[in-house]
C-alpha cells in the first residue's frame, strides 16, 4: 500500500521568463490553483498520507505550502494537553545545490524523509488524475507512466523491451530503436529500487553531466524491473515554457477538467445528523482491490486509524480505539455492556440517546438509575451532583452515562462539568460522543472522561458501518469478564485480540475501513479545530436564515452544538413535513424529521461535507416551499 | 434510482450487407462480444435490474439473449419449491410492424413491460460505459447523450438552447443554429416524458414520413426538461455500414479498452473462506452519492434485498430477511439470542464455529448441552437422535443449531438429514450457513430449517458489514420478548422496526448495502446452482493440482463442502505456512492459515469472483514454492 509521494521541485524554471522569475514552476496558477497545490490535493485524495518535496528555486513557496498543511489534530481544548502536537502531512527538504545539480541530486535528498515505496512526481506537472489510479493498481512495484503523443514539444521519449522493462530515454526519438511513449513524469519506486538510484549517483559523483533522475531510473531498470505502462490519452503537460502553458491552459486544463466531471459521483446534500454528506475522495476509497482482512497490511492500517482516531481526542500513547463493525449504537452498547459491570450506573436522559442507554442497561438488568432532564434546557449540575451522593440502594454509582451532543434536539451537554463532579465523586464517565466527535472540542484527559462511544459516519464524514470506543489502554486492559452480556460487542475480547494478534475478532467491513482511514486523512489535513468553525459558519448561516423566514429553533442559542438544529415546523395551514421535505430533497437537500417525542420540530444537521454556502442554498429552497404555502 | 433500461433494437440493418443480413446489428462481435450483449453486461454491472429490448428484425436473436439470462433463481433441491421460479432479467418484446415503422413505434411497443425511469440505448452501439455512469449521476431526470465529433459519418447532430435544453436534431449541421455535440443514442427518460412520447405518437398516426425517436424526444423537450449532457471525449460509434463497423474495430474498441485498463482495479486473488474475490461491478457499486438511509428510497433498495436474499432458500412469500450492520457472528448471535428463550439449546460442535455458537449461548446462560463430533468425519446422525431424545435436565430441546459448511477443515453438515430429526422431535433448527448460503443448495421448507444466519461477503461475493437472518415472517413476528440479551442484536425489535417504518433501527452500512444490492443481482444473474458449479469446478481443479503435488486433504472428499479445503501442511525440511503465504501473495493469490486446533494445516478456499484458472495458476506458484525447499 503506497501512502508516500515525493515531488521533484527544485528546478529554476529559466524557460519559463517573466513566470518563471516570479514563482517557482509548480506555483503556475491553473484553474486558479497552483499546479503544485492541486497535485498534493490529488495525491491527498488518493490516499497518500506523506508528502516529501524536493526543495531549491524559491524553496519558500514550498514551505509555506507545507505549513499551510501543517495541522494541530488535537481538538483539545486544554493548551498542556500531550495531543495537541502538529503532524506533518507535507515535508520540504532543499537541495543546497539544486543550481548546479540536476533532479537526481534533488530525489537523493529527500532519501531520509522517505521510508516505503512512494510514488514520484514532478511538481510542475498538470495531469488527469486517473494517473494516479493507475500507477497504485499496477501490480508492480517499479512502474514509469508514458502516454501516447501529446506534440507538447520538449518531449522525452522512451524506449522499452519486449517485457515493458525501460531500456532507454531520450529527447530525440530518432535516437530510440523505437518509442513506447512520452515520459509524464509520474512513476513509482520501491525503496530497494530508489536506494540503488542513489548508490549508483554515488558512485558516480565526478560525472561531467549530473543525471537527471530519468537517466538513473535507466541505469536501474534492469535490475528493478522498472516497466513502462503506457496510458495513451492521458491528459496531462509539463509546464516548462510559455509555449507548454499555453497548451496546459488551452488544450490539457479543459480535458481534466471534463474528465473529472465525466467521472464525478452526483452530489446530493444531506442536511441530516448522518451518515453526513461525503467528499467523493471518500467514496472512491472504498473501491480497494480485494484484500484478506487477517493480512498483517490490513494490520497495520487498523493500528494507524486507532491511533489515529485516538489523537483527536487523547493521547495515543497512552489510550487506544477499539474499533467495531456495526453502527454507532453496536459501540454504546459495547462501551456499557463491557465496562459497567454490577454498576450501579447513573444515566443523564435528556433526550432519545440518553433514553436509549438507558434502555439498553435495562435490557441487561444493570443496576441503573435514570435523571431525566428537560430537552431543550442545560443540564441542573446540582441535580446530578445530588444524584451521585445519594447513589443507588446505598450503593455509590460506578458510572455514569452522558450523551454529548444530543440529537433529538441538538442540545449540547457539558460534559466538562460533568466530568468535574464525576472525579470528584470518583466515578467513571462514560460518553455517548457519536455525535459530537470530531467536532466538539474534546478532550479525555482534561475533561475526565473513562471512555467515549463513536463512529465513522458522521462529524469524520466517512461511512456507515464502523463504530468504535475510545479509552485507556489501561481501561481495556482492566475490562472484567462479563458473562450475561453480548458476545460480539465485548471490547474487552475485542481489545485482547487485537492485542495478541493485530487483527480484528470477526470479520471487519474491510471497504469502510479504508474509507474511514482516507476520511480520518482529511480530517487531520482540515483539523478539527477548523472542521467544527466550518460547521458553525454553516449553522450560523442556517440560523440567520431561518430568522429570516421566521422560523424559531428549539433549544436557546446558546445551548445548541452548532451541528444540528431542531427548528418549530412553521403554522401555515397546509403546511407538511413530508411535502417540505420532498420539495427540498427534489432540489438537491434532505432534511430530517423531529424525533416522535418532539413533534412540531424538524431537523437541519449543519455537518459532513458542506459549506454555509450549500445551507444558504438550501435556505432558498426552504424559503420556495414556504412561499408556496397559502398564507392567512 | 434507475433500475431499468430499454434497448431499441427493431433495424434491419441493410446498411450492413452482408453482416447486416447474417444477424440484426447488434450481434456484430466486437473484442468477441456481440455489442448488444457487451451493452447488456455494462449495464448489468451498473446496477441496471431489468433490460427491456424492442425486437423487430431478427428478434429470435434477441429472445436467445434474454433466454440465457434467464435465471432460476432457486438453488433447492427440490422440485417442488415454490422459490423455482424463473425471474426475467432481460424481456424482448417485438415491434410487429418494425419492416415499415421506425424507432419511436419500437419505443412504443414496449411501453408495458416499463415502470419508472429508464436508460433508453439504441442495441448497435459500441461505447465507453463512463456513459452509464455519467447518466446515471446527473441530477436530472432527462437527459440526451451527446458527443464531441466523431467525424464517424451519419452523424444526428444536436442543438440546445442556453438552459441545455435540447432544441432541435438533424443530419446535417448546417440546419442548424448552432451544434451542441452529436447525437449518441444514450439517453434518460422520466416515465412521464415517455408517456408522452407515446401520446404525440399516438396522436399523428396518419403522418406521411413515420418519426424516429430522436425527432419525438425534440418534442418533448421544452414540456419535460430534456437536456443533452456532453462528453466530449467519448468513446463511441454506432454501426450502420461497413465503414462504422471499420471504425468500431479499429478506433473506438482500442480506446474503450485502454479506457477500461486504466479504470480497472488491481485484480488480487484471495483463496480465503471470505470476504472473497469480488467483481469490480460490485465494488463500485459502493460509490453512490450520499443518500440517508431514512429515505423511503432506501427503504424500497432493503426491502427488495431482503425479498431477494430469501428466493435464493425459501419462498419470499412466506419468508424474509432480517439484516443488521455487522460481521456473520453478529447475525448467528442475533438468531441465537433472539431465538432461544429458556432453551435448552443442543448445538453440534465439529469445529470452531460450532464451538463458537456454544459460547454465545454459554455467555447468555441459556441453557445448553453441546454435542462434540470429529472435525474431519461425517456427524453421527444416530448419536444427535439420541441426544435430542435424551433432552437436558429433563426438558425437550427447543432448538438444535448447527454449522452447515464449517470452515474450520471444509467440512458440510449434512442439514437435511439433521431436518428431518429435528421435525420427528419437533425442534427448531437453527443453522449457521454463513460459509454455504448462496453456493450449497439450501431450501428452509424442504429441509425443515427454521432459520439461517448468513453474510453478505462469502459466497454472494458482496462486501463485509452486512449480516442477516432468513426465517418465516411468522418467525420473526412471534419472536419473545428476551430481556437480558443484547438491545443492538434483537431480531424481534428489527424485524418490527421494519415492519413498522420500512427502515432499519440502527444506521445501516449504506454503501455495503448497496454493494450487496449489485452482488444479488449478479448472483441471480449467475444462477446459485451455476455459481456452486464453477465453485466446484475450481476445487476439482484444486484437488487435481494438490494430488500431482503429493499434499493430501484433511476431510474425506465426499465430505468436503467444494467451498474451502483444508490441506495438509507439507513435511518437508523447511517449509513454514508464512514463508508459503508470503511467497504465493507476493504472486497475487492469498491462501488462509489452518485454526489453532488443526495445527499442521492450511486452507485453500474456491469461492468468490474466480474460476478454475485462477487455481491453477495458483497451483503452479504453489508449486514453485514447494521447490524451492530442499528435498530429503
Amino acid at each position: 500500500m503506497i501512502r508516500t509521494a515525493v515531488l521533484l521541485a527544485a528546478g529554476m524554471g529559466t524557460r519559463l521568463g517573466a513566470v518563471g522569475e516570479r514563482q517557482p514552476k509548480g506555483f503556475v496558477e491553473i484553474g486558479g490553483v497552483a499546479i503544485v497545490e492541486r497535485s498534493v490535493q490529488r495525491l491527498f485524495a488518493h490516499g497518500i498520507e506523506s508528502i516529501v518535496i524536493g526543495t531549491g528555486y524559491r524553496h519558500e513557496r514550498y514551505d509555506a505550502l507545507a505549513a499551510a498543511y501543517a495541522t494541530s489534530s488535537a481538538s483539545s481544548t486544554s493548551s498542556t494537553s500531550s495531543t495537541s502536537s502538529t503532524s506533518r502531512l507535507i515535508t520540504c527538504i532543499r537541495n543546497e545545490r539544486y543550481a548546479t545539480t540536476g533532479s537526481l541530486d534533488t530525489l537523493l535528498a529527500v532519501r531520509a524523509a522517505v521510508h516505503a515505496d512512494f510514488l514520484l512526481l514532478e511538481a510542475d506537472l498538470l495531469y488527469d488524475d486517473i494517473a494516479l489510479d493507475v500507477l497504485l493498481n499496477d501490480p508492480r512495484p517499479n512502474v514509469v507512466l508514458v502516454s501516447g503523443v501529446t506534440n507538447a514539444t520538449d518531449e522525452v521519449w522512451v524506449q522499452t523491451g519486449d517485457d515493458g522493462i525501460v531500456e532507454a530515454v531520450s529527447k530525440r526519438a530518432a535516437d530510440l530503436r523505437d518509442v513506447a511513449g512520452e515520459w509524464v513524469g509520474i512513476s513509482k519506486l520501491s525503496l530497494a529500487a530508489y536506494d540503488d538510484l542513489c548508490a549508483w549517483r554515488r558512485a558516480a559523483p565526478a560525472a561531467a553531466d549530473v543525471p537527471d533522475y530519468e537517466g538513473a531510473i535507466v541505469a536501474a531498470a534492469a535490475t528493478h524491473g522498472i516497466v513502462a505502462r503506457r496510458i495513451a490519452d492521458l491528459a496531462w503537460g509539463e509546464i516548462d515554457d510559455a509555449g507548454q502553458l499555453r497548451r496546459a491552459l488551452g488544450v490539457v486544463h479543459p480535458r481534466i477538467v471534463a474528465n473529472e466531471a465525466a467521472r464525478a459521483v452526483r452530489r446530493d446534500v444531506l442536511l441530516t445528523p448522518g451518515p453526513a454528506t461525503t467528499t467523493d475522495s471518500v467514496k472512491r476509497a472504498q473501491v480497494v482491490p480485494d484484500l484478506c482482512p487477517r493480512e498483517a497490511e490490513f494490520g497495520d492500517v487498523l493500528a494507524q486509524l486507532a491511533d489515529d482516531l485516538t489523537a483527536f481526542v487523547a493521547d495515543p500513547r497512552t489510550h487506544t480505539a477499539v474499533l467495531l463493525g456495526g453502527s454507532g449504537t453496536a459501540a454504546v452498547e459495547a462501551m456499557l455492556a463491557s465496562a459497567v459491570g454490577d454498576g450501579p450506573l447513573l444515566v443523564i436522559d435528556n433526550g432519545a440517546y440518553g433514553a436509549r442507554m438507558a434502555a439498553i442497561a435495562a435490557g441487561y438488568g444493570m443496576p441503573c438509575v435514570s435523571l431525566r432532564s428537560a430537552a431543550t434546557a442545560a443540564l441542573d449540575l446540582a441535580a446530578i451532583d445530588a444524584a451521585l451522593h445519594a447513589g443507588c440502594d446505598g450503593r455509590r454509582f460506578s458510572h455514569l452515562a452522558v450523551v454529548h451532543h444530543e440529537t433529538t434536539t441538538g442540545l449540547l451537554n457539558d460534559v466538562a462539568a460533568i466530568g468535574t463532579l464525576c472525579r470528584s465523586h470518583q466515578v467513571d464517565l462514560l460518553v455517548d460522543a457519536i455525535s459530537s466527535y470530531a467536532a466538539v472540542p474534546l478532550d479525555l484527559a482534561a475533561m475526565h472522561v473513562t471512555a467515549v462511544a463513536a463512529t465513522a459516519n458522521k462529524n469524520l464524514q466517512g461511512m456507515a458501518g464502523v463504530a468504535f470506543v475510545i479509552a485507556s489502554r489501561a481501561f481495556f486492559a482492566a475490562l472484567p469478564a462479563t458473562p450475561g452480556r453480548s458476545f460480539y460487542l465485548s471490547l474487552r475480547e475485542q481489545y485482547r485480540f487485537f492485542a495478541a494478534e493485530r487483527q480484528m475478532r470477526f470479520t471487519p467491513p474491510v471497504q469502510t475501513m479504508f474509507a474511514l482511514k482516507q476520511a480520518v486523512l482529511e480530517t487531520k489535513l482540515e483539523g478539527v479545530p477548523a472542521r467544527y468553525a466550518r460547521y458553525t459558519a454553516a449553522w450560523e448561516a442556517l440560523l440567520e436564515g431561518l430568522e429570516r423566514l421566521g422560523l424559531a429553533t428549539l433549544v436557546p442559542r446558546a445551548l445548541q452544538s452548532h451541528l444540528l438544529t431542531a427548528i418549530q415546523e412553521p403554522t401555515a395551514a397546509g403546511y407538511a413535513f413530508d411535502a417540505m421535505h420532498d420539495y427540498c430533497r427534489a432540489r438537491g437537500y434532505t432534511i430530517y424529521p423531529g424525533k416522535l417525542a418532539e413533534r412540531g420540530s424538524f431537523r437541519v444537521a449543519t455537518i459532513g461535507a458542506i459549506t454555509a454556502a450549500d445551507v444558504r442554498g438550501f435556505l432558498r429552497v426552504l424559503g420556495d416551499y414556504l412561499r408556496t404555502l397559502p398564507t392567512d
